[in-house]
């Protein structure tokens, strides 16, 4: 198995990048790895590995970029050549710290939906209490969602979960502002009636304050809404960890009361942290692409790539394709 | 000055409502309350006082009630005999810690609309690391808003901070997933199109994860977003907490250590309450009427009844009135 690394995107690019790929193909015997970057700057990083190729490229998409124009035109950034192996078939899978929309638009373009997916939904895991976390989407693939794109989240959503993160039978929420069946607007109402007929184990409306919770494994919503839940979890986290901050060092006392603390701190910023769960999947697409957080460091790398990994032994877009072609011909049918 | 509370609603009623009221009365020389709910409770945490008149009422609206319903039905609840009072002219404004969708119904069944403004909008101030808060509108009313809706919320809410808050030209920045002018969905950038041109200091797109940085003083958005965030803030600081819990007992050293930082642990939690910043109003109504938490204690109250003082004081009301005709003509003009 082959994935494509981009390794110019990200806040620790390429260091992050290739010290991650190091450790997956020292980790994974079947493994290889193809890195797409500065081939100099990579080699400060890395000695010549025999499970790790380098397409060298020094055009970079940015993220201040315009996603679409930037894919169209940067035709050898690093994240564009890294997708472009997927397409042709030398890489099974590619991840990208970079551009997130850029990210998308190289994917739909390049790696292509799924047949019968509408829309493809960018999915990432969030941390909840219990340590497994759920996993949300869209968080903005698709903007103006129609209750049909979120009855096709929930299945990629459950199936992923079952496959990849070998949960039984997936718990999947409709993101709504209230638990009660008639709650929230027009598009949580139709896409509720739609969900109760689905061939998954859905649970109802569930509540932005209960999902940390681990009330249900996977959330769906449109991609507006679970890009505010994304980034009002990481706002509000910022905020308390910055008033705390505050508060235990405003005195010598205070100080040293949190040194002794300074561990159990460093665990609940941990347990809050991304990394652990890997990237956001761009689910839909007919191979895996992965978008690692921006601010991703080794570790997280290790892990977007031990998911894509994942994603492509369980042939993950295969069983999404069948259940989407199973799933629209009985709704013909009815 | 008369304000109506009922007492029947929230976690700690009727106490925290009476003694909300007794200190609201002391405090304010012109000011008179009426409490609206069962007498015998009332008179189990009151004396007879010259400014605090009764009406007596067994009848209550549950939160589980079914809004519309209830309000319908039980015509001699507390929550409903307090709106009338407002509708009746006996009092200025109202105030209930009790079930949300139902004082949104009272409200806008019995005090009405104000001329011109299409939808209600249920606006709460939210806590910023600054302090001084951001009012963010709406979260609930409205769950399927237009673009017009959006421009009445931002002239609603800039005219109480002005006017209430005493912000001088506040900011005002449309909730969105991105801060560049052309991001969002159909509604978020046909919101951003009517904006520009509103006679308000308009800052652009705020992101969710800046807003308690207190980026800008008002937030706009729709019913079901601002919802989404205000439950989001929640559950994670509340997930925080559980985590931080955990770690500062899970030994006798840690222990020790909490209990030095109590006194700091509690000032992060106050800095994140609703207490001190009153209730949600329900603006685009012709007299304040105010959701006070459900959890309210007797200073959350106190803050209640200051604030639709001030309301009244201020004649938020006529002046939005005011503006709304203004700018109705202006675009009808244009």
């Amino acid at each position: 198995m082959k994935i494509a690394i981009d390794v110019m995107g990200g806040d620790h690019a390429p260091k992050a990048q290739v010290a991650g790929a190091l450790a997956a193909v020292t980790s994974y015997h079947d493994l290889e790895v193809i890195l797409v970057g500065n081939e100099a700057e990579i080699l400060d990083h890395l000695k010549p590995h025999k499970k790790i190729s380098i397409i060298h490229t020094v055009e970079k998409i940015e993220d201040e970029d315009s996603p679409t124009r930037a894919v169209r035109r940067k035709k050898d950034s690093s994240m564009v050549l890294a997708v472009k192996e997927v397409k042709e078939g030398r890489a099974d899978a590619c991840i990208s710290s970079g551009n997130t929309g850029a990210l998308m638009t190289a994917g739909l373009l390049h790696v292509g939906r799924i047949p019968g997916i509408e829309r493809p939904a960018l999915a990432p895991m969030l941390p909840t209490l219990d340590g497994n976390g759920f996993l949300l989407l869209d968080v903005g693939a698709n903007v103006d969602a129609k209750a049909d794109h979120l009855y096709q989240n929930a299945l990629m959503g459950s199936t992923y979960m079952e496959m990849v993160k070998k949960v039984k039978l997936p718990r999947v929420g409709l993101l709504n502002i209230g638990t009660e069946s008639g709650k929230g607007n027009e598009l949580t109402k139709q896409s509720y009636a739609l969900l109760q007929h689905a061939p998954i184990n859905f649970i109802g409306n569930v509540e932005a304050r209960d999902v940390m919770d681990g009330v249900c494994d996977v959330v769906v919503c449109d991609g507006f809404s679970g890009n505010l839940v994304l980034k009002t979890i990481e706002g509000t986290a910022g905020a308390l960890f910055s008033l705390l901050k505050k508060e235990l060092t405003s005195s010598l006392k205070n100080k040293m009361a949190a040194g002794v603390l300074k561990p159990g701190l460093k665990n609940v910023k941990e347990q809050l942290s991304y990394s652990q769960y890997g990237g956001a999947g761009l689910f839909g697409l007919k191979a895996p692409v992965i978008k690692a957080h921006g601010s991703s460091d080794h570790t997280a790398i290790f892990h977007a790539i031990r998911q894509a990994k994942q994603m492509v032994e369980e042939d993950v877009a295969s069983v999404i394709q069948k259940e989407i072609k199973d799933t629209n011909s009985v709704r013909v049918n009815e």
